[in-house]
């Protein structure tokens, strides 16, 4: 299969998640634990992993796992970052309004760039490091406040603490990615087998939550896994399937493709959710979506576009570390 | 002389021409007459490029002058050009507002890049158009309406003969840029003697300008020449020199840079102007300026950057056509 086929997917399956998530609501609420949604899509993600690892095992060949301890104990650390990213994301939404948190978030694009080149050593052009920050700036663009909309405080009027947690939490948040990139392309496992372990730690760090939140409401509605499914529709149920999905396109880019890739899919979903929202829900169409769009376009060609489609090639451009090489290396291959 | 230092020296000037001018209000209205303004600064250009002819004229080498009437007719067609302009300017302004006019005006940017392939022939790298579209979506993006702000219409409310009229007001407005450039670079002649010829156009256009707005006005007020300085002060008399000034510079650039270097100077000048409003007359700092700063860096660096400091020149990254040259020429270079 070709990244690009998966990333566009990806694209489309986390566009509509936002659609779906606002469809499932009734009057502006979720008649649904919302918390439940991941929990379910964690158990669903796990069971296709296994139905697909329990397929490989009828083939010639069987699929590559490695079992010892000191492998399968890096598997809950994503876990385990995504639960302090949740701390921080709500340490950070007590100094900040929630526009300027999720203009914020935009961040995460350039620190997954940046720790893309720190821990993965992946190398990027200057033009691949510029389309990163356009990115970034595209998406922020679109997220503009038009004239007319209902909150309009400053983006600059926070205390300096919630732009520095802001940050804090958009490092977490690529932090998460990085490392499960490096994990699964750790070792030739089985992609199946790597989920396996990655979603069994997400569905336990899950459920503990679940748990945590009973135990914060003092039980007073019963257990979580009495009250799972109460309020469930048609739609929360196409939610969960959808997050699910989404989170195995997320593997296997992970694994065959990198997070660069994937923080494409994810920004371009966040536009194509703008457009149909303007369709669907009646949104107008606003001047700084439509620049975002442009800019975003424009991002993807350079980071992904081969090099002599975008400037032309001289002789003269080659570096002159190439041509002294060639000058020095020539007179010795001539006789 | 090098040209970044002149685009430097004309975005300086440029943004100061802004801030000059709102100095020069008094009660948010001019108590001059606005018109006498690029009248004065044609007389002021007129008068330095003739004095630096006639320097020219005490050098061994005379300085080189086409004085054929075939090649002096065609200095007043900028002139016309404009003359066009302002009057298209002025209809399309009937059907939008002056903020999406603002707005529409950045098209400026590409349509100058277009007329300058189209009509001088120069080609761009595929890098060097999508720099040109970041520098219009990136002043646009600057431009904005943020909430809170007075105007509240829709950019796209506007009927589409407004936006017919101000795609045909950006085309001439690059039209007469990339004319002067071709009339500049069109024969060896003296700059100051070029300069002369454009500028008593100029001068007569404008003088033309002024008297039919006395026509206009039923001579009421008496004649221009009466009245010229009426209301003058010391702000207005650098107004009027910094736009001679711009004028100048932008003269130089056209025969010795071109086009697109004129256009990232002004550019980059709108956006000093806002820069410099915030701090002195306290304008609010809004996202989307800095957003706005952002991408018109990054299409600086674009454009005007060396290709191999951009992307990463590999040795397979040399075209098909380089390789196939090589891998025909080698064996025979070769006993």
């Amino acid at each position: 299969m070709q990244w690009y086929l998966v990333a566009t997917l990806l694209t489309v399956l986390t566009s509509s998640q936002g659609i779906l998530t606002t469809l499932s609501q009734s009057n502006g609420g979720y008649k649904y634990d919302y918390a439940t949604v991941p929990f379910l899509a964690e158990v669903f993600k796990l069971a296709v992993s296994s139905v697909f690892l329990w397929k490989e095992f009828h083939k010639l060949s069987p699929p590559k796992m490695t079992t010892e301890w000191k492998t399968v104990a890096l598997y809950p650390i994503p876990s385990i970052i995504y639960l302090i990213h949740n701390n921080v994301q709500f340490a950070t939404l007590t100094y900040v309004d929630t526009s300027t948190y999720q203009i914020m978030g935009n961040l995460k694009i350039v620190t997954t760039g940046i720790l893309f080149r720190l821990f993965l050593g992946r190398k990027l052009s200057n033009l691949q490091w510029m389309a990163i920050v356009l990115l970034a700036v595209g998406t922020t663009t679109s997220q503009v406040k038009g004239c007319g909309e209902a909150s309009c405080d400053s983006f600059f009027s926070a205390p300096i603490l919630g732009y520095m947690l802001g940050a804090l939490s958009a490092c977490l948040s690529a932090l998460a990615g990085i490392y499960t990139e490096y994990l699964m392309k750790k070792n030739n496992d089985n992609l199946c087998w790597q989920n396996i372990q990655l979603y069994t730690f997400g569905a336990i760090f899950n459920m503990a939550r679940l748990l945590l939140d009973d135990f914060r409401g003092g039980f007073e509605k019963g257990p979580w896994w009495q009250r799972i499914f109460n309020g469930y529709t048609i739609t929360t149920w196409m939610v969960v399937l959808n997050l699910g999905s989404t989170g195995l396109l997320v593997s296997w880019l992970m694994k065959y493709a990198d997070n660069i890739v994937k923080v494409y899919s994810t920004s371009m979903a966040m536009l194509v959710t703008m457009i149909v929202s303007i369709c669907l829900f009646n949104f107008k169409p606003t001047l700084q979506l439509f620049l975002g769009i442009i800019i975003c376009m424009m991002s993807l060609h350079m980071y992904f576009a081969p090099p002599n489609m975008l400037v032309d090639m001289p002789v003269t451009g080659r570096s002159d570390e190439e041509k002294l090489k060639e000058a020095s290396v020539e007179p010795r291959a001539r006789p």
